[in-house]
């Protein structure tokens, strides 16, 4: 019985390895030529894997993009829930952003985050799927700053959506102007970010 | 002799305006497919031309490419030099800001700039072609906020190229943004923007 679990979850992970393999090969691609340059005889040398093999895990580029889409929900939704610790609003929102930030400038992710970008403008079934999820990201946010308005937290009568907005923007240049402007390191963007937030969201002055 | 005159400028201007179809077929197609995924078929069927006919005014994509580039450049430098006028440079900072906003509203502007977004990333001709006109733009910018600085007119100490990457990281994020946010409209973003310009440059409250 242990034997047959240790055995399962071997399989599992050998299984898990592959799919990570594909994945990872798959973002180096789309990054590089875009979801729609990208082939899938691309993706299999990049993998190092033959068709037969790559096609056992995701029958088409189609599920592959999906499974991506799949990993960056996920890791939107633990960047936003960032939010959800102890202290003041404004000191979460920028840590959030940092992580955000940080992850962003793994390599090749703000290439794909580009790729995700252009993609999004278009009205395509990748580009729906990706706007989808920065939609929930929105309205995470969007609730998070509605009860800290209530509170007193920021601003009462601030246009609670252009701020988010703009502010959401503002993350999603960052995440591809840092890569290539050598001034927008961490250490020298969370001053800047901190008081754009502040002021975006019209936070009480605590010093 | 006026009879020659006006004969040339005709054919100069049908010349200009064939050349202008052309540019902005290329546009349209590059936005839709991306710099790599658009074909020179594709260029001649928008622009209803032969190939033969766009050959003699384009021999390559590329040189499309370098001809919108150019058009591009024109355009930023026109919008960056409104902040040489009169009056506060933080009122200015924002026309300028809010012009190249309304700019990037124009149909399929705004896949094009998130196409070059992406392509800019890249480590291609084209690539870094689009990004010595950014560099070229904030140069300038850096110049006029490094004067005000001198004069007091913002804040003395501040890091400000942190600050402009993190202002001009906003502008990139909300070309994009404000196609499918129905809250980033010119009105509703204009405030925010002047609150968070004001806040990364620390100018001093003038009401």
């Amino acid at each position: 019985m242990l034997h047959r679990e240790i055995a399962g979850s071997e399989i599992v992970s050998a299984a898990d390895e592959r799919r990570r393999r594909i994945l990872e090969a798959a973002r180096a691609c789309f990054a590089r030529s875009g979801f729609h340059g990208a082939s899938m005889q691309e993706i299999c040398a990049a993998a190092k894997m033959s068709p037969g093999a790559l096609y056992r895990y995701f029958p088409s580029k189609e599920a592959i993009i999906e499974a991506i889409a799949d990993e960056e929900r996920l890791c939107a939704v633990q960047i936003v829930r960032e939010i959800e610790g102890e202290g003041l609003l404004l000191d979460r929102l920028i840590d959030c952003a940092m992580a955000y930030l940080d992850y962003a400038r793994q390599p090749e992710t703000s290439e794909l985050f580009a790729e995700i970008n252009a993609e999004s403008l278009r009205n395509t079934d990748i580009g729906r799927r990706f706007k989808a999820i920065d939609e929930e990201a929105r309205l995470f946010l969007r609730a998070a700053l509605a009860d800290a308005a209530a509170r007193g937290e920021i601003g009462r009568d601030i246009d609670l959506d252009a701020a988010l907005g703009v502010l959401m923007a503002a993350c999603d240049g960052l995440v591809q102007r840092q890569i290539f402007d050598p001034h927008l390191t961490s250490g020298r963007v969370r001053p800047v970010l901190r008081r754009i937030i502040a002021a975006a969201l019209e936070t009480p002055d605590r010093g």
